[in-house]
């Protein structure tokens, strides 16, 4: 979908090497694009033509670990998992998860506003970092790599950074508040007879699990028979037309086993929750895990996959999934849901045998306006790239694209950085 | 010390009339002043000339309440407090506490970014407020009041209005993501011999409450004493040089008592804590939060109070007080220490029988310069306003500096809101 020709790619390895090469292009009127893990799904760390691009991949230091307040400060090109690795040792967790975590880079997660597997407990990023250094087009180096965890003095420039896509500035360093890493963490695998339960259940998991509550994921039947057919991977519960993963994290195991079992003998005594399994030895986690962390991949081998990740308020949820499947019709193969109920965030996957442009034309825009529709939002944690960038004004008002339009100006007068993603076209 | 000289002030009811107040103004050049509950302690509220005030106390009501997602929708002038009673209808909490509470605005707390006394557990309002409406100095509103977790669709323009302090825009509605209401709640009050065993004590918290963990303060003896003799309260244990203050809430109080009184034993059997006790039942622990949260109050008898709202890194925290302390010598009555430690957020406070120059001149800019040194903030949740807004260069560079001041001029090009504040004068 998409593939640009690009002749050139510069890997710098500090932040001054970044200011000169943008000063550079800036100067010369030369469109770069920056690339971190190249694991985004809407084409923004991609270019589009004949873009410099500039890969953050040998940024990759950090630069210090303060275990008294748990921050962390580090290059962007730092890959999220080796950062994890990194903290674990001071006892500290990177409060951000998600499938990508051995390829993307945390500067990458921090400019699309990666949301992830844990958002619900952790908070976005927009609140867990808590400092940023950028170079804008011009190559002036904003040093806003704050450590603190309060800092009201004038406005508070991170955030212009955070989930812009690249197109305000380059991303160089960040401070990341780092949670102590829990002791005990429990998973369970629940099926479900209606969509109904899993509200009913997601609700009761808050109540009775409380601050333990970790993540709260949704799998359709048609997302986990994809798994099971295409990678043989096995469930360990009977097939229920729906399932959840519940997680809990915290300090003390006796105390969260009991409150897990409080919560399971009540919603299985209820009648909501069918079938279930716990699991608590690493490798039984990581297995379940997989279930929901490879449906994207399993994805693949039914062809082409039409990707949408869509935020929705809770009583909709699922509606949405069996509108478009009742829509499409037998023009496809699949048609499934999946994501982070917790977060109201819905991966709706649909695939054919191979791309056909008549079906995405019966897709789009009819999937944006029924979000529109339920003020849901059409781009959850994917960001717009260059693949959603036109459909915008299905969840925000032309006077904030407007404001937008205005911001990008002052910051990228040239229009260098990252061009055709996020915003629209004219 | 801030005192204006308005002769009209106007209290809009909704955003329409904000809007129509807003663009008649500036058609006009008429400076506007934004105020809330009045409760700020840097002069933002207060107009400095003869500023139009626009006061939100009318915009006081409660939109919705979405009983799945836990967000509520709301208009600016809801009183923290009130508002925080009405999500308690829905087994909610307000993600903010602070000691204004029943006076200052939640739309003021999102214009200031206010922190308050469980940011440790809750996080930042970048975090928790999902979307805003505000008016620009132009009348359009600007609606940005999403009420999903996650929303990836274009720069996120909310986070211009939080912490610019009614500089760039008035808020209106906001949508805020609100926890569940925990269900026990236990308040531990403590007495420590030196600095190093405050700070174990914190990180020991950290490891041992973990999850349940939801508030950790800070008191030095010479703000206890100010509290003893000025407001008559007692303090439940005898005379220490450092006291704590350490909350915990949770859903299941079995457990969280346990977990406190495994770290209890744990520091006074270490000999880090020598002196402490516990609260359950609301009239005690609301008895010990007053010895925090009225301090502030009990200053104001000894005559003047220098406020200082201070981030420092924790190994540093407390030798501010004692330098300050040694440097100011006997000119002073008071000089004192206490705050959110678990936030590295330190409220500094020297008094004098009345205001005195000379004793300004002695602690400015020599207060700031030592934040600098430490790689502090000047200003941790109090925001700049008036009184502070040229030390901004203490805490941001002159690149950050010059691209608010670019930000200031695209969104408010007649500088008509809320002027003389956050941003330096020429």
């Amino acid at each position: 979908m998409v593939r640009g020709a690009s002749s050139v790619l510069l890997k710098p390895k500090t932040t001054e090497e970044v200011s000169a090469i943008l000063s550079y292009c800036n100067q010369h009127k030369l469109a770069v694009c920056p690339q971190g893990g190249n694991t985004g799904l809407v084409g923004g760390s991609v270019p589009v033509f004949d873009e410099v691009i500039i890969s953050m991949a040998l940024m990759n230091q950090v630069e210090s670990v303060d275990s008294w307040s748990g921050v962390v400060v580090c290059q962007s090109g730092c890959v999220l998992e080796a950062l994890d690795q990194h903290v674990a040792e001071h006892g500290l967790m990177v409060p951000l998860d998600l499938g990508a975590k051995g390829s993307c880079h945390i500067g990458g997660n921090v400019s699309t506003n990666a949301g992830g597997l844990r958002l619900l407990r952790y908070g976005s990023l927009h609140g867990s970092v808590l400092g940023v250094e950028a170079v804008l087009a011009s190559g002036e180096v904003i040093d806003c790599l704050s450590t603190m965890k309060k800092d009201n003095t004038g406005y508070d420039l991170k955030h212009l950074f955070i989930g812009s896509e690249g197109t305000l500035g380059i991303v160089t360093k960040l401070a990341i508040n780092c949670p102590p890493r829990p002791t005990a963490v429990n998973l369970a695998f629940l099926g479900l007879q209606s969509f109904d339960d899993v509200l009913q259940t997601f609700r009761d998991a808050k109540s009775k699990l409380g601050e333990i509550l970790s993540s709260c994921e949704f799998i359709d039947r048609s997302s986990l028979e994809c798994v099971e057919e295409n990678l043989k991977l096995k469930s360990p519960i009977e097939p229920h037309p729906y399932y959840m993963l519940i997680e809990t994290s915290g300090s003390n195991g006796d105390h969260d086993e009991e409150k897990l079992n409080t919560f399971l003998e009540y919603v299985m005594t209820s009648g909501q929750v069918t079938d279930g399994t716990v699991a608590t030895e690493p490798s039984r986690i990581q297995h379940i895990w997989s279930l929901r962390e490879r449906i994207a991949e399993s994805l693949i081998a039914d062809g082409y996959t039409y990707k949408y990740d869509i935020s929705i308020p809770l009583p909709h949820f699922y509606k949405m999934v069996e509108d478009m499947r009742e829509h499409l019709g037998s023009s496809i193969i699949r048609c499934c849901g999946y994501g982070h109920i917790g977060d109201g965030n819905l991966h709706l996957n649909i695939t054919s045998k191979e791309y056909e442009k008549e079906i995405l034309s019966r897709i789009e825009p009819t999937i944006f306006e029924w979000t529109a529709r339920v003020k849901g939002s059409i781009s959850a944690e994917h960001g717009l790239g260059f693949k959603k960038r036109n459909y915008i004004h299905f969840s925000k008002s032309d006077g904030a694209i407007g404001l937008m339009k205005q911001m990008k100006k002052i910051m990228d007068p040239n229009g260098i950085l990252n061009p055709y993603k996020v915003l629209p076209d004219n």
